[in-house]
């Protein structure tokens, strides 16, 4: 029996680390990205079902009424979601499935997929996330100092979140993820189906008694 | 911050092979096993504080009174149960401690501290339970139907179990149930002291706003 993916929503601190996280589990253990549908038009070198599906205000508004879309929110006057089609058919062949977005959208998500992972990344101590902010040296201090004020709010909602995932060195951080969501594979939520049959299967024995 | 280990409960059908896990993750990874306690008589060379701590009934009454076992049941006329204080103590330390009971005790033991972790173990099969009660040349048709047929009744209860661990290859079972423990540590439940620290953190860079 083939288990089904993981679909694991990963937020968290701006500056905790989640792009790298993220782009070390596609490489190194060939997590599926999830691909976002857009209304803005495609930049150069942007390509349809590559940086996003790429639709028209029509399309993308079906989508919300087929009840399609995992997820999605206006922005600045265009849409933004996550069509369900290509997750559903990544966690059936037994991929994980990433969807990096930012917190309202998990809450969303994990309403609509009760058995969604949500793992919110943060870094060891608010230290070492000013440190890094600072470090980038891409942006100011008033931005910087935006981001560490929205992280105080964002705190109150690591609660909601199933695991905490404290990115200290990058390596060993990698691996304690990809061992939670293999993990999660066997949460008694996610093998209802080898419940199901394994009890069926037992009800033989208590007829012939 | 070290971080607590994991009160693991671990159940599973008779067959299942939960002794031979059990004893594995205690070689292999120095799994701590919960010591009961009990009023029957030691046998010969059984230890106190060993296989059991040995006690009188009216030692093992005040500890049910004083709040002090994690679980207790009466059997044959003899008192059985888990001090708490062993168990506390190996938590604090960071060490993971695991109580192999039956499933009622387990689902006490749940109640009383929602953050014990409870693991069903199960073959892979039905049939797989069957072959390895026959195999195992110790017990007459009678017993084995009897096994077989409360097995079915214990099915009813995986569900209350938070993960469902499928013995099929001993050694690769044993490395998922360690994995499965290992990440536990990360579950926001048991995070609650590392969320509330940078919390506290985080408000500086409010304050200065």
């Amino acid at each position: 029996m083939n288990k089904r993916g993981v679909l694991t929503i990963i937020s968290g601190f701006s500056g905790a680390g989640k792009g790298t996280l993220v782009k070390e589990l596609v490489k190194k253990y060939d997590y599926k990205l999830s691909i976002s549908a857009t209304t803005r038009a495609p930049r150069v070198g942007e390509e349809h079902g590559r940086e996003y599906f790429f639709l028209t205000r029509e399309e993308f508004q079906s989508m919300i009424e087929d009840n399609r879309l995992l997820e999605w929110a206006e922005y600045v006057g265009n849409y933004y979601g996550t069509p369900m089609s290509y997750v559903e058919e990544q966690l059936a062949l037994g991929n994980h499935v990433i969807l990096e977005i930012e917190i309202q959208g998990a809450l969303k998500v994990k309403e609509r997929c009760p058995d969604a992972l949500l793992l919110f990344v943060t870094p060891p101590s608010a230290k070492t996330l000013e440190e890094r902010l600072v470090g980038r040296g891409t942006e100011d201090m008033e931005t910087i100092n935006r981001r560490l004020a929205r992280a105080v709010e964002e705190a109150d909602s690591m609660k909601y979140y199933d695991y905490i995932i404290v990115n200290d060195k990058l390596e060993l951080c990698v691996e304690e993820t990809n061992a939670i969501i293999e993990s999660e594979r066997n949460r008694t939520v996610r093998r209802q189906d080898f419940i199901q049959q394994i009890s069926e299967e037992l009800k033989v024995f208590k007829e012939g008694e």
